[in-house]
């Protein structure tokens, strides 16, 4: 497996993104955005999601330096418009200024219209929780899953991020609807290897293991069937209407992903409790999760962002791991 | 099976509270909470729930006429301590804060601690709607479900509610992070049947349908595994943090519920949008899911709350189904 140091992938991201007219301030922070994913493990949503977020600046669905534009304001919520600017650049700027309204308010939202994809989720909960305060976060997408009962795609897979804030590392859930991605779903069949859980329906209404079957059904299975799938309803619902924005039904009425709508909802927790303490509780949770029992031998039981801890350190010391065929496209870029 | 009008169940309620030692407002609000629950189809929280609630005012848990009290107030947040007073009232009384909130300040939340077992989440959610917001409210638990990866209960069920307001009905998600209730386990053992999906690890550490094997090991399943661990924890986090309350593992201490955590967070959409346009994003997604061809000849694709809208319907018509058993016991009580 080749590995690129986290300077190396950033300069090429970035060299990419100047050549493609962004300002360079807002260069380097999208390129940022971009290495610390692939540094963080979330290599979908890092290095090897670059080439689709350059063709949709090319197709004119990603506008480079579009500035998100204030609609609304109620208070301690707030909306504003992406101009279809870049997903992760909107989205940064709205958990920032989610955060400035939790430090004034207790608790702030930001609502966000005509974005494109954020990439990563995590990467504004970790963002929120770098500020000391708890967030919770999440986007509509194309519809790529059918609702529980349904044959056909109607409802996006919308992943949800919770957030809260630790000293010795973030608590950070970043989830989508889906019980698997359509990329696990990918990297499983090439790999001829079965799904984990049943993924999803097969042509024939069948729940199936067969990741190539779900990749032809376009059925895959909402995380906890009814459940996932009644929250991705209720997602969908939320950023729709504080945005004002287009639902995962109307952002479906074109192949390709674009103008999605999200919501940053930000609590501080600096003013709000003594020093320590939230990460007392934290600590105290944490603990008990350790300490429980593995259901197998050798197994272990942890929380929610753990793992990108361990491999975020991993990759600052042996370099980030690349597709070399990614690699290659991005130095050709 | 038995049916009995609303104001039978209700007054028979009501007369129990009252000889509990209920204020008689509170004893009207309580009966109506429970009556509501058991007339909206959610039997496991409405008569069938009263009982244990009785059983925990005797021991002491819940104190009938303990008020809730403000304890920080930071803006469009505010902190109260339940003083264990009655969960549902409780509750009641916290999103009707929220509510307030959040008229002021578009959006608002209440943390709330040392309170008791709100019922069913769904209550509040429909009291938001009511008063036109959307809601988000979730609460910890006695510890009940293994985390992912583990053997032995550890983390909460944390029932976690979705509440947007619609004209012809809201709509409600109100969802506990197992896939199956103990409640549905019981029932679905006591038939003889098997669930419908795996719904639990057996004692020997395997994925099982049959309740009786569940039950017997104590491992239900988070909905969606990981998923609805992660999502678990991270609202024990939540609540628990928000009202410098008691976490999951700390209520766990004791055999018995006693002393939980929640949060109610309320978005006012009356004062954010044009009259009519929460209700036309709305119907136009129901819509949508609705003309969502079948998986399965005869089947249909639903909305959350649309189940409840048509068992109100039925049950305000036909008089409410009891278990006989339970309704024999409240008329002894």
């Amino acid at each position: 497996m080749m590995r690129v140091s986290f300077e190396e992938l950033y300069q090429e991201l970035l060299r990419v993104l100047l050549k493609k007219g962004f300002a360079e301030e807002r260069a380097q922070l999208c390129a940022k955005i971009f290495t610390e994913s692939s540094r963080d493990g979330v290599y979908s949503h890092g290095l090897n999601k670059f080439p689709i977020f350059v063709k949709y600046i090319d197709k004119g669905y990603v506008r480079v330096n579009a500035l998100p534009e204030k609609i609304a304001d109620f208070g301690s919520l707030e909306r504003w418009d992406g101009n279809y600017g870049p997903g992760p650049l909107n989205a940064h700027f709205c958990m920032n200024r989610s955060i400035e309204l939790a430090k004034e308010h207790g608790i702030g939202c930001v609502a966000l219209r005509n974005t494109n994809h954020w990439m990563r989720g995590g990467t504004y909960g970790w963002q929120a929780a770098d500020a000391g305060c708890i967030a919770i976060c999440f986007t509509n997408t194309i519809p790529n899953m059918p609702p529980w009962g349904g044959a056909e795609r109607r409802i996006g897979n919308n992943p949800f991020v919770i957030a809260v804030p630790r000293e010795g590392g973030h608590i950070v859930l970043d989830m989508a609807m889906s019980l698997f991605s359509y990329g696990k779903m990918g990297v499983t069949r090439s790999k001829g290897e079965l799904l984990p859980f049943d993924g999803g329906h097969d042509s024939e209404g069948h729940l199936t293991r067969d990741p190539d079957a779900i990749l032809k059904s376009k059925r895959p299975l909402p995380a906890g069937y009814w459940k996932g799938s009644g929250l991705s309803i209720m997602l969908d619902l939320l950023v729709t209407i504080l945005s004002e924005g287009r639902a995962s039904s109307v952002i479906g009425e074109i192949q390709d992903e674009k103008g999605v709508s999200q919501c940053f909802l930000c609590i501080d927790t600096e003013k709000q409790h003594q020093p320590g303490y939230v990460d007392q509780v934290a600590n105290t949770l944490l603990d008990d999760l350790h300490d429980t029992p593995p259901l197998h031998e050798g197994g272990a039981v942890s929380y929610p962002g753990e793992r990108t801890l361990k491999t975020r350190q991993e990759n600052i010391e042996k370099g980030i791991p690349v597709d070399e065929k990614k690699w290659q496209q991005l130095k050709e870029m």
